[in-house]
């Protein structure tokens, strides 16, 4: 293991933060708040780790699997902690844990927040709190379109068996390529949403950090009523499309770019997203027209914009979703346990990983008829090797088991046995909320320090395909050869 | 397709059961309840129906793989539509659906029950109830230990490797004596039971009927209050030990005849079976000792019978446990999707694709520090193909899709997300208790017709190990070729 080069890419990292941390300290130092000397300190300490952590000598620069696995899951857990801190040295949230949760589900673009009154919160905090889902979502296009893929290793085939459908092998052939055309991408979904949202009649302030929220996926909202605030349905249904864009497969986009139609429509996973988008909406209006809302829009406009919002793992919300039909609850909580695309900011298991799993109940079936046919699974052109079906199986498992586990723990906070489930795969799925107790995203202050940094360690774990951080737990992994 | 063959075996069927009927008639008639005319009529539908349905003109005798899926899945369902004529004629329940779905449940040895006064049923009829749990039990042996692993399929192959441990290939060469060597265990297992019961204190008829819902892994009880009503500790232990006798696979007791000592202790399935246990057991005595009950005691014994009652999806209850905490009943709600030992008469998703799918996690990590190995996962000494990996992934996936459709279903009778999930997983896994609604078996009654039908088609389902039933709904295997 060279530790060295992991210690110095975190330095990098760290230094990279600070220049981050400079945009809501201007804002801070603009509206005159006290938080601004939150950010200068940490502004200097995240500057001052970082850089002594770079200077650290670097004996050889190869990155190999092991490094890349300490760096991905060490950074998100450094940046959080020097992300917590304006929030902590500001006095906005008074317990160091409470903040690090915060920032964590900043960054994974989960959302469940700690915090009661949002609206009395400076702007510089604000921005900040928000903008961590927009940092949070670019990092993760970036590790599952660009550095996963090149990893290789059996579960993150996957990734290289979405990636094309539209693009033969990865997006564009270099990683800086990859990243830089996402980066773009990413921008200029931001700017546009910015400026629908302003015509809509929303502030600029309050445009920026909900297409933060949207296009990061994560669902912080600078309203204590989230959504609801907004009576506007042109507004719901601006955020919705966003939501519903964020949770595309990235990739796609390149494909627009290129012109390739027909590829894009052919591309099976968004074929399957758009078709269970499409197919919830329509049962889940349905079942809310007549029994809560009287006009069959109202009902459309709610399920769309829910729909979007929980498959995506936004968690944006415009009513109280404990009060629909269980009916329209078990399609939300389907919705929580799937995701959106991969290669998107969306959470959750990923609707490739579904889309495989139906092909292979498929399979099971003809082999019944044909026992001695042997049949290829496919996705687009490729066919799949029997090493990513099993990568698919054994992340399956492993997801059902880590939110059995994740609700055993967190049963002990007494909640009952929705709540303990709901609190489990929302912050695993990166989703945010759930029903019952953590039906909405303001219930996570309640529970305990140990709960707060159990849940903080699901949403890293979702967020980071759960294998990464794991292995990181086995003395194997730290063995030297 | 032949049908001719499939109709002439389910005549046979029909006759032998009413062979089964001629029991209870038996009993009715020394009772002097005017139940024994609704058994006489009975058993006289049953034998001219499979008298005329066997006398259909066979042309040929070949077996082959679709004949098998129609022969087991029509058998399960025209073997309870007669077996409900009982119940129904002597108006011991007088809605023919309600009979059907008690019958249903009591042949897939599930223990759902829509009668919530069972005291006051004739004795016929409580024995034909408990007895049909028997002869599912047996049936269900016969199904998964003989008939399954002949038929060879992809997902059948598990069967395949599941039966060795001990015992090479199958139990003993052959079908029948593979069936011979069920039969005599499982009388063996009723009478030692029966006896040990009868020991306690409890009376004949009464240890005879909880012996069949033991052994079966059904859970009807005679008494309102389920095992409840005996208060003697003996008896609750007794019960717990049979339950997890039954819920181990069967080819196990041919090793114990042989003096395989070595090959019973190193079974994998069964290694995992008792550490559940034991881990289950230990957790939820601790859970609730102090909070529910004084004496430790008192608490493992209680632990002991619901962890057994549940993982074998035998589902007897001693209290209500819904007045559990919400720790251990996650721990149960896990144990109720598990099942027990596949080759036993419990339901579930079984222990051996929990063993399997835990050693693909395994592989998986072991994948990602050496990308290059080629690793294979191994149960005892076999080594098993992609075909079977692909066969439990593909397993899995319809598992967890037949949970949600079923509780989106259920979720239309008005009740809660829990206890819809709780009735859809119950009858799936052939459990018959859940929590919150259906925490009891006795609150099936209060539902719809169309649910109860829908739930007796997931019960089957669950039993006949999904594919096989759902198969018959598929145009492809109605084709002729």
């Amino acid at each position: 293991m060279n530790i060295r080069i992991v210690i110095h890419v975190l330095g990098i990292l760290l230094m990279l933060e600070a220049v981050g941390l400079a945009v809501p300290f201007m804002i801070s130092l603009h509206c005159g708040e006290k938080a601004a000397s939150a950010f200068g300190a940490s502004i200097l300490i995240s500057l001052i780790t970082g850089f002594c952590l770079s200077r650290i000598p670097v004996l050889h620069k190869k990155i190999k699997i092991r490094e890349s696995f300490c760096i991905v899951s060490f950074s998100w857990i450094f940046v959080s902690i020097i992300g917590a801190l304006p929030f902590f040295l500001s006095g906005s949230i008074p317990s160091f844990i409470d903040a690090f949760f915060e920032t964590v589900s900043g960054f994974t673009t989960t959302g469940a927040t700690i915090i009661n009154d949002v609206e009395s919160l400076p702007y510089g905090i604000l921005f900040w709190r928000s903008f961590t889902h927009w940092i949070g979502g670019m990092g993760i296009l970036v590790f599952t379109v660009a550095i996963l893929p090149a990893l290789g290793a059996g579960t993150f085939q996957i990734f290289k068996a979405e990636a094309p459908g539209p693009i033969a092998g990865k997006i564009v052939p270099r990683i800086r390529d990859t990243a830089k055309f996402l980066y773009i991408t990413y921008i200029g979904l931001t700017l546009l949403e910015i400026i629908l949202l302003k015509l809509g009649g929303m502030n600029l302030f309050e445009s920026t950090l909900h297409t933060f929220g949207t296009v990061g996926t994560g669902g912080f909202s600078v309203r204590n009523s989230n959504i609801a605030a907004y009576k506007s349905p042109y507004i719901h249904i601006v955020i919705s499309i966003f939501m519903i864009l964020s949770g595309t497969s990235f990739a796609l986009y390149y494909g627009l770019l290129k012109k390739k139609w027909r590829e894009i429509l052919n591309h099976e996973e968004l074929r399957l997203y758009m078709l269970i988008i499409i197919g919830s909406v329509i049962l889940i209006a349905l079942n809310i027209h007549g029994s809560i809302y009287k006009s069959i829009g109202t009902s459309l406009q709610h399920a769309l914009f829910h729909v979007s919002s929980i498959i995506t793992t936004t968690a944006y919300t415009t009513v109280d979703l404990n009060q629909w039909p269980t009916f329209s609850k078990i399609i939300l909580f389907l919705l929580m346990l799937l995701g959106g695309c991969a290669g998107s900011t969306a959470g959750g298991f990923k609707i490739i990983r579904a889309l495989i799993l139906l092909r292979l109940i498929k399979r099971e079936f003809l082999k019944l008829l044909h026992p001695r046919a042997i049949i290829h699974i496919k996705i687009g052109d490729r066919t799949l090797s029997g090493d990513v079906l099993a990568a698919i199986s054994s992340f399956s498992a492993l997801y059902f088991l880590m939110i059995f586990l994740g609700a055993l723990f967190i049963s002990l906070e007494g909640v009952d046995l929705l709540s303990a489930f709901s609190a489990s795969i929302s912050a695993l799925a990166n989703v945010g909320i759930g029903f019952d107790f953590v039906g909405t995203s303001q219930t996570y202050g309640s529970f305990s320090a140990q709960s707060k940094l159990f849940l903080s360690g699901l949403m890293l774990l979702g967020r980071l395909e759960l294998f990464t951080v794991i292995l990181l737990f086995s003395p194997a992994f730290w063995k030297n050869k």
